[in-house]
C-alpha cells in the first residue's frame, strides 16, 4: 500500500514538545494579566456563517477565505458554480469580526462594558513565506460599550503590563488618531466614504514606500494632486501644532491625556508617542489607533484601535469598542531566538524502571519527587541505559535516576 | 441594510465568561498532572489534507466531515463533481489521526517513548441535539513507541491522578482487551479482518440492546448463529476463567497485573474492574481498552487504548501507540452542574472613577489590590452607580471600591 503523506496541510507546520513549553508559559502569563486587569476569557467556534464573513470589513483577509462546503442535499454543484454558493460556512481570518457577532448574540448575558479576552487560532490562505502560517493564534483585549478614552488607557496600560510580565522592555508604543487622519483626508479632497479605502493605501508605506502609494491610490481612481495636497499638510505634523491644522480638538485632548498618562505609568520602562504615519491596515477604526513597536524588529509586536462601528452591524443599536492585539507569533518568535525561555517551569528528570517491576512502588518513588516539584517521566530500561540516559540529557533533562539502583536524582550539570 | 444574523454557525455555540473560567481552570488543572508525569504538550493544525482523513480508520467520522474547498485554479466544478473533487482539505475529526501523522513527520526530533499531551478543538458535523457540537474540546494523552504494559499503568494512573485533581472520586475504570476479544469474535466464526467492523457493532450495546446488535450483523451480511455463538461464549468470562476459553496468556497476564496496580495506587479512592462488556467503538485498538465511568451519568468520562498498528500507515516501521483521552466537554458540564466552580480562582473587585479621574492615580490603585490577589475591573462611574453596583453583585464580583469616596474594598458578604 503508498504511504500517505505525512507533512501538515500546506502553509501549516507542527509545533513540536520545546516550543509549547514556551507558548504555554506565554499565554499563561498574558492571560494572568489580562484577568487581573479585569478582562475575561470568552471563546467562539472556528466556523462562521460565510454571509458574516463576506459582508465583513475584512480587506484583503475576504481574498484568503477557507471556505467549507456545504453538506448533504444542499451541495448541488454546476459547471458555473462560484465558491460561495457551494459553501455555506468559512473559518475565522480574525477574532474581532467574531467578537462583534458575539457581544451582538450574547449582550444581555455579558457585565456592561464588557472586556473580553480571546486567544485563539485563526486562519488565511496566505501565499506561504518564511515566518507566515496560514494558522496562527492571535490574542486580543477588546473592551465593548465604554466610548470614554479611558477605555484606551485601560487596554495600552494591560497590553504594556503584559509585555513586561512576557519579558520585554523598553519598546515603544505609537498613538495617531483616524479622526486626525480623517480630517487631512478629506481636506487633500478625498470623499468622507473612501477614507477607510485610503487608509488601507496608506499603511503600506514601509512595503511600497510614498511612490508606490501614490500609484495604487491613483489605479483606484484618485486624483494625484490629492495625494500631494495630503502629503504636504501632514508633513512635520505633532501633538503641538496639529490642533492649528484640522479642526478635532477632542482627538487632540485624547491623544494628550494618553500619552501624558502613560508615560507617567511607564516611569521609564517603555515610551509611548505621537506618530502621525501610524495608520493600521483595516478600514474600520473610527479613533485612536496604536501598535508597539520593539527593537529593530522590522514589524510591529501588537496593535490595535478603536472601532466604534462595527458592532452596529449586527445590532439594533451601535456600540463603541474598542481593541488591542498582542502578536502572539512574533512574541513568541522572539522568546526562542532569545532562548531566555530555557530558564523558567519546572525541572524534568526520567526515572528509569525494569519492565517487570512492581509500578506501585516506582510511581510512589516519582510521586515523592513530583511532591518535590519536579515534573518526572518514567522510562522503561533497555540494556543499553547508558544510551538511554545520554538521550535523556540531549532533550534537556535536569537528571535521571536508575531505580533500584540510585536512592536519589543524579544531575547532569554535577550539582 | 438588512442586519446579519449574530448566532454561531449551526451546531457550534460561543462560550461566555462564566464557563470560560471553569474550561481554562480544568486545563490548567489537567495539563499541569500531565507534565508532572512526563508528558509533553504538541499542536498540530485544525486543518489536515483530505486525502489523510479520508484514508484513515475514522469509520463513521469520515461521514461527518467539515470538508475545505479547493482554492484558485484547482477549484474547478462541474455538474458531476462529488465533494471528494472539489475538497483538499478538511478539518480533523480527532487528534490521535493527527497525532499519528505528527509523530511520523516527527519522529527523529521527539524523545523515545514519546509521551504527547493534546489538548485541542476537533470537528463533527452531527446532527445537532442537546449535549452535543459540531466543534468540542478533546483532551489526550498518547504514549508512543513503549510496547510494555506499564505504558498503560501510566496512562490510567495518569488520568485517575488528573480527574482527581479536577474534583472527582469514585469513579470506575473499566478495562479489557481487543487480544480477547478478537479470539472470541474468530472462535464464533468470524473473520479476523471482521473483527473490527463487528466490534464497532457490539460496542452499540447501550444504545440498541443485543437484538439491534444481532439485526446489524445480519445486515452486515454475517451468520446469526455466529452472533449467537459469541454471544453463548462470552457469558460470564471473568479474568479467573478468561485464560481457560481463548489461548491469549499475554492479555489475561497483563490486565491482572493493570488491575492489580492501579487497585493498589487507588488506595480506595476510585475502583478498577475488568469489564468483558466494554468494546470501544473504533476499529483501531489492539490490546487493552479502557473507560472511566462516574456517578449515574450514562456515558464515560474518559477512555482509550492501544493502538499498535495506526503509526504503521504513515511510516516505514511499525510503531506502538497507547493513548488515554478525558472527555473534556462532559466534565465542564459535571462541574458546571455541581457548581463548585464558584470557589475557586482570584476574586474580582469593580474599581469605579469618574472618566475624569487621573488615570496614573486610578491604576495605581487599582495595582496595589491586584497586589494583594484580587481581579480588578475600571469602570467608569455614570450618573446611577447605584445600578452599575447591584450590577457587579449580579456578576458575582466579590465587592467594589469608588475611587476618592471609599478607601477600602467594600464586599458583598459583608465581610
Amino acid at each position: 500500500m503508498e504511504k500517505i503523506s505525512s507533512s501538515p496541510v500546506r502553509g501549516t507546520r507542527d509545533i513540536l514538545p520545546e516550543e509549547m513549553r514556551v507558548r504555554d508559559e506565554l499565554e499563561h502569563t498574558i492571560a494572568g494579566i489580562y484577568r487581573a486587569h479585569g478582562f475575561s476569557r470568552i471563546e467562539t467556534p472556528a466556523l462562521e456563517n460565510i454571509d458574516l464573513l463576506l459582508g465583513s470589513d475584512g480587506g484583503d483577509n475576504l481574498k484568503m477565505l477557507f471556505t467549507v462546503l456545504k453538506r448533504g442535499k444542499k451541495f448541488k454543484p454546476t459547471a458555473e458554480s462560484t465558491p460561495h454558493d457551494l459553501c455555506d460556512q468559512g473559518l475565522r481570518y480574525d477574532l474581532t469580526l467574531p467578537l462583534s457577532r458575539f457581544y451582538a448574540n450574547n449582550a444581555d448575558h455579558l457585565e456592561a462594558p464588557f472586556k473580553a479576552i480571546q486567544i485563539g487560532n485563526v486562519f488565511r490562505a496566505e501565499r506561504p513565506q518564511k515566518g507566515r502560517f496560514r494558522s496562527f493564534k492571535q490574542c486580543d483585549i477588546d473592551i465593548i460599550g465604554d466610548p470614554n478614552v479611558t477605555a484606551e488607557i485601560e487596554l495600552i496600560n494591560t497590553t504594556a503590563t503584559a509585555l513586561m510580565a512576557a519579558g520585554f522592555s523598553d519598546f515603544t508604543i505609537k498613538v495617531n488618531d483616524r479622526r486626525l487622519l480623517t480630517q487631512f483626508i478629506i481636506q487633500a479632497g478625498f470623499k468622507a466614504e473612501d477614507v477607510g479605502s485610503v487608509c488601507i493605501s496608506l499603511d503600506k508605506v514601509d512595503k511600497i514606500g510614498t511612490d508606490g502609494i501614490k500609484a495604487e491610490l491613483v489605479e483606484k481612481g484618485y486624483d494625484a494632486g490629492m495625494i500631494d495636497r495630503f502629503v504636504d499638510a501632514v508633513a512635520d505634523v505633532n501633538l503641538d501644532n496639529v490642533g492649528d491644522k484640522v479642526d478635532a480638538p477632542e482627538a487632540v485632548a485624547d491623544l494628550k491625556r494618553v500619552v501624558d498618562t502613560i508615560t507617567r505609568l511607564a516611569q521609564g520602562r517603555y515610551n509611548i508617542e505621537f506618530d502621525f504615519n501610524l495608520i493600521r491596515g483595516m478600514g474600520y477604526y473610527t479613533g485612536e489607533v496604536f501598535e508597539v513597536r520593539w527593537g529593530d524588529v522590522g514589524y510591529s509586536i501588537a496593535g490595535g484601535g478603536r472601532y466604534d462601528n462595527m458592532i452596529g452591524k449586527y445590532m439594533k443599536q451601535s456600540v463603541p469598542a474598542v481593541g488591542f492585539s498582542i502578536g502572539f507569533e512574533r512574541i513568541v518568535g522572539l522568546l526562542m531566538e532569545r532562548g531566555t525561555h530555557k530558564q523558567g517551569g519546572r525541572k524534568r528528570v526520567a526515572l528509569f524502571h525494569q519492565k517487570n517491576a512492581d509500578m506501585v512502588d516506582v510511581i510512589e518513588k516519582a510521586d515523592s519527587l513530583r511532591a518535590e516539584g519536579y515534573d518526572v517521566n518514567l522510562i522503561v530500561e533497555k540494556k543499553k541505559v547508558g544510551k538511554q540516559i545520554n538521550h535523556c540529557e540531549e532533550q534537556g533533562y535536569a537528571g535521571f535516576m536508575v531505580y533500584g539502583r540510585d536512592t536519589d536524582i543524579r544531575f547532569f550539570d554535577g550539582e
